[in-house]
């Protein structure tokens, strides 16, 4: 029973993307979503409520990957190796599609604001969910608020490096986070 | 020649507010709006593009005051001090009538999507402009992207505590903003 077509999804995503890119997201109908990708308006509220939701796609499984590295971290590790070993899980969740996405992503949430205010919302989500599988951790606060902003932040350095120019196609995207958690880490000397 | 009327742009945000909590703010409009602040449609229009903006009211204005007072900081201040100076001046820019809407305007928020991704927009936005003041004094990134998240989660949390429960009215936001940056400032120690 193969009610679930493979790849609708991705397919889904991709269609939204590119039409918001070439007619505005406000113009832009769930039909027209559909059949750019080829399946139905039903298949389409099969995968999402309506066109701003196809934008979260990732989104929750992001913050969930986020935080179930934290909470495997050893329990001796600190806060900011606990964030580590988040950023390394969800990296591993990113691939070619992601990359792939990034660069219209970006485009499509410059020229609309109300992608822009979605956008930010995912953002200081993030930073929520690093914060509480933080304090999950017994990490008191406010430092597991100022390790969630940190990991938040290596997150979207390190994806931004690794989606803009031209990487090698193995690129791993884990080298791009940690590398700017490092330099967060160095840079928190420099506060003053 | 009294056109603008005194105290109009004040009393549209509080009804507007109010409006919102009572019945919702899908539900309120403009017009609504105005007849509960005592103001003709067209003086609302004068004061706001339209109900959304009525909450984005002081962002602009708290943003800048932020970044004119790290602008204005000593030349050999440190970033977390150009910080502090910052949070001084935006504390000094909030009277009894931010104290007075921030629980209602929670609650507002609190109930409503839309506004949520409003907010988030907001805070990322004012991390934005305090990174900006402090990339023009010279911080180097990603030094001044971590202060500037340190300065607006500080600013945030300051801004909860002095606004939630029964502060005497005399207290001064700036005691809680400061305090709250000073609690960040040891925190980074303790990141690991």
């Amino acid at each position: 029973m193969a009610r679930w077509e493979p790849g609708a999804r991705e397919r889904l995503v991709l269609a939204a993307v590119d039409l918001f890119n070439e007619q505005g997201y406000d113009a832009t109908t769930v039909v027209q979503i559909a059949e750019r990708a080829g399946v139905t308006k039903s298949t389409f509220f099969r995968h999402f409520p309506d066109k701003r939701s196809v934008l979260a796609a990732g989104q929750e499984t992001l913050s969930r990957a986020f935080a179930a590295g934290i909470a495997e971290a050893p329990a001796g590790a600190g806060p900011l190796d606990a964030v580590a070993a988040g950023l390394e899980r969800v990296s591993a969740s990113m691939g070619p599609l992601n990359r792939e996405l990034a660069p219209r992503l970006r485009a499509a949430v410059a020229a609309n604001a109300e992608l822009q205010e979605h956008t930010a919302l995912k953002t200081v989500g993030l930073a929520a969910a690093v914060t509480a599988a933080l304090v999950a951790r017994g990490v008191p606060d406010p430092v597991a608020a100022l390790a969630g902003e940190l990991g938040t932040l290596a997150f979207k350095r390190g994806f931004a490096e690794w989606s803009e120019g031209d990487r090698a196609a193995h690129d791993d995207l884990s080298r791009y986070t940690l590398a700017a958690l490092a330099d967060l880490r160095v840079a928190t000397a420099a506060l003053g």
